[in-house]
C-alpha cells in the first residue's frame, strides 16, 4: 500500500490530461488554450473566451456575433423552473439556489446524449444569470422579472436584471474582465468534481450541479465573499492595518490571500486590482479601495502572502452594487465554461475515476446477536 | 511530470483513508466496519447497518428501536418540496428527480454547520423514499400520496408508498437485504464525488446531490436497470443462451457482470441470488429466474465473467413489482449511508482534494486581433 501522507488531497498527483489551461507554469501564470490570461483580459470580451474554452478557438467577428446572438436568445426560463425558484426562501444560500436551478433544468431539458453537450452548455451559460436574478429579485423585492433582456453581454444581462436598468459601460467592461479571470483553472476541486461525475458517463447537468456544490465550499469559491465581509468592517486604511495586525496576532484566518498552486503571486490579481481602482475613482470611493491596498501591503510585509484573484474582486463587485452573497454565483456564471470543457474532455477519453483508500478501520469480526450488544 | 497512463482513473492510487469498509481484501470480499457483508445480510435489518455505518457501532435493541422511531417521524415532505416534485414531468429520469429533491431540501433545511451532519443524514435517509414515491405516484398516477406511513422499515415504507398498501413480509425482508448490500463500497465514483465536494467544506446536501449525479451514470449505478432491460427480452433460458451468444459474438456490452475491483466474484451476488430464487418461487415465476441463471452460466462459461451485485437485483426488484426506472433510486436510498459516513470522515481529517493534470495543449501564443482570425 502506498504511503498516504504524501498524497493527501492528491496534491501533485496527475489525475488526467487537459489541453485547456496551465496554472503556475514558468513564464506565464495562467493560460487558457495557450493564451496568457493578461492578454485575454486586455483584448477580449468574456463571450470570446467562453467560445475559446468551449469550442477550441478564438472566434472571428462573425462567429462572435453569431454566438452572442445565440446566447441572447437562450435567456428565458421555463415556467416550471420559475415556479421552483419562487419556492426557495430569501434566506437560502444563493449557491444552493443555483445548484437547484441547474438540477431542475436537467429535468426539463435533459441532455439525452453527448451530441447535445455544446447546446446544453450554451443554454446554461445564457440562463444561469437569469436563474440567480429571478430568484434574488423575487425573494428579495417581490417582483417577477423578465429575464429576456437584450443586453449585449452575459455580464450586462446580469447587472441589468439585478439593478432593473441597463448597466454603465464601465461596469459591463469590468464584468467581462472578471468573468474571463474566473473562467478556467485546471483541476481545482469543483472542476475535478465535474470530471469524476463525467467519468461515470452521467449527463452534463449532473456534472455541473455537482461542481456548483463543490464551489460552494468556503475553502473554494467563497473567498471573495469572506474578503468583503472583512474589508467592509474597516473604516480607513490605518484602521485596516491596526485590525489586521490584531487578527494576525490572534492567528485568525484571513481570506483572499495565498494559493494552493501559485507560490509568488496570482496573475489575476494585478488585473482585477487595476479595475477596482478605476471603479473606486468612478464612484468617488475614499475608503474601500485604500483599505484593500493597505490589506495587501500588510499581508505581504507581515506574512509574505499575496492577494489571490478573490481579494480585489470583493471591492470591485461592491463598487458595482452587487450584494455580497451573489459573489460566488458570479464565479459559477464564469467557471461553467471551464467545467463544461473539462466534462467534454473527460468524455472524449474516459476511464471511470475510482481511486483506492488506505484502510484504517476494525479487523474482521463477527456480528454479535442484538441481545449481546453494548 | 509523472507518467499518466498508469494513473488513468486514479486506479490503485490512494486518495485518502477510510475506516468504513474493505473491498476485495483477502479473506473477505466486502466488510463494513470489520463485519462481513454475508454476516450483516444474514442477521441484520438495514436500519442496524445504517446505524453501524453512520454512528460507528451496531445498535443494541433499545438504540435500534429509538433509531427506527426517529426515522419514521422524519418521513413527511415540506410543502415547497412537494410543489417542486409536482413540477417535474413524468418523463424525467428518476435520478434527476432525486438529485433535484435533495438539492431543494438543502434550501429548506440547510445544514448550518457540521454539528448538524447526523441529523441532516437521518432526515435524508427517512425522506428520500418519500421524494421518489411522491414524484412517481403524482406524475404517473396523478395522486398526491401521504408519505407519513407507519411501516417499520425504510424498505417497507418505500414499497407501501409505491404500491399503495402494506408490503408482504418477504418483500420487506428482501428490501432489508438489498439495502444492506448496496450501502457502502469504499472510494467508488459517487462516494469519491461526495468526498471531493466535502473537501471544500461545503454542506452535506451539496455533497449528496453531487453523489447522486455521479451514481446516475451508466458506468456506475445504472447497471441493474440495464440488466433488467436485457433479461426481460428473453422468453426462456434457451432463448437467453442463444441471444447472449449472439450478443457476445457481436461484442455488445452486457451489463451486470464483472467488477472494477473484484476479480473472481462479487460477494453480494450469491446473497441476492438466493433471495431472487425465493421471490421467484413465491410469485410462481418460470421465466425470469431461469433466464437469469442461464445468463450467469453462459457468461462464466464463455467469458469467465461473474455476476456482480446488480445482476440478480434486476429480477428480485422485478418480482416485487418495482418499475425498472426506480432501481437506481433504491441504490441511492441505501448508498446514502456510505456517502454520509465518508463525508463525515473527510471533514474530520480534511485537506482539499486538488490533483494535478498533465498538459497536452497549445504552447504559449499571442491573442490575434479579431479581424485577423480565421
Amino acid at each position: 500500500m502506498a504511503k498516504q501522507l504524501s498524497g493527501a488531497g492528491l496534491r501533485g498527483q496527475v489525475a488526467g490530461k487537459t489541453a485547456l489551461s496551465t496554472v503556475g507554469k514558468s513564464g506565464s501564470g495562467l493560460t487558457y488554450r495557450g493564451y496568457d490570461i493578461k492578454d485575454l483580459a486586455s483584448h477580449c470580451q468574456f463571450e470570446e473566451v467562453a467560445y475559446l474554452i468551449l469550442k477550441g478557438k478564438l472566434p472571428n467577428q462573425r462567429e462572435l456575433d453569431d454566438y452572442k446572438t445565440k446566447l441572447i436568445g437562450l435567456r428565458a426560463l421555463p415556467q416550471a423552473l420559475k415556479d421552483v425558484l419562487e419556492r426557495i426562501p430569501a434566506a437560502a444560500h444563493p449557491m444552493d439556489v443555483l445548484r437547484t436551478g441547474c438540477s431542475m433544468l436537467g429535468n426539463l431539458e435533459t441532455e439525452q446524449d453527448f451530441s447535445q453537450q455544446q447546446e446544453a452548455t450554451d443554454r446554461m451559460l445564457a440562463c444561469f444569470p437569469s436563474i440567480i436574478c429571478y430568484w434574488y429579485r423575487y425573494s428579495h423585492d417581490g417582483v417577477r422579472i423578465n429575464t429576456q433582456t437584450h443586453d449585449d453581454s452575459i455580464g450586462g444581462h446580469f447587472l441589468h436584471m439585478l439593478h432593473d436598468g441597463a448597466p454603465k459601460t464601465l461596469h459591463e467592461q469590468v464584468m467581462h474582465v472578471s468573468l474571463i479571470l474566473y473562467a478556467e483553472h485546471e483541476f481545482n476541486a469543483s472542476t475535478f468534481t465535474a470530471r469524476v461525475c463525467a467519468s461515470t458517463l452521467s449527463d452534463i447537468h449532473s456534472c455541473v450541479t455537482g461542481a456548483i456544490g463543490s464551489l460552494r465550499g468556503p475553502l473554494h469559491g467563497g473567498a471573495n465573499e469572506a474578503a468583503m465581509e472583512m474589508i467592509e468592517k474597516f473604516t480607513s486604511a490605518d484602521d485596516a492595518e491596526k485590525q489586521m495586525l490584531g487578527m494576525l496576532e490572534r492567528k485568525e484566518k484571513i481570506m483572499g490571500f495565498g494559493h494552493a498552486i501559485y507560490s509568488e503571486s496570482d496573475p489575476r490579481n494585478a488585473i482585477i486590482k487595476g479595475w477596482a481602482e478605476k471603479l473606486a475613482q468612478d464612484t468617488g470611493d475614499t475608503v474601500l479601495y485604500p483599505v484593500s491596498v493597505r490589506c495587501e501591503e500588510v499581508m505581504w510585509r507581515e506574512k509574505k502572502l499575496f492577494c489571490n484573484a478573490d481579494f480585489f474582486h470583493a471591492s470591485a463587485y461592491n463598487f458595482m452594487g452587487i450584494p455580497t452573497k451573489l459573489f460566488t454565483p458570479i464565479f459559477v456564471m464564469s467557471r461553467l465554461t471551464g467545467w463544461a470543457a473539462h466534462i467534454m474532455e473527460q468524455r472524449a477519453d474516459n476511464r471511470i475515476i475510482r481511486p483506492s483508500a488506505e484502510y484504517t478501520g476494525e479487523a474482521l469480526r463477527s456480528v454479535p446477536p442484538i441481545a449481546q450488544r453494548d
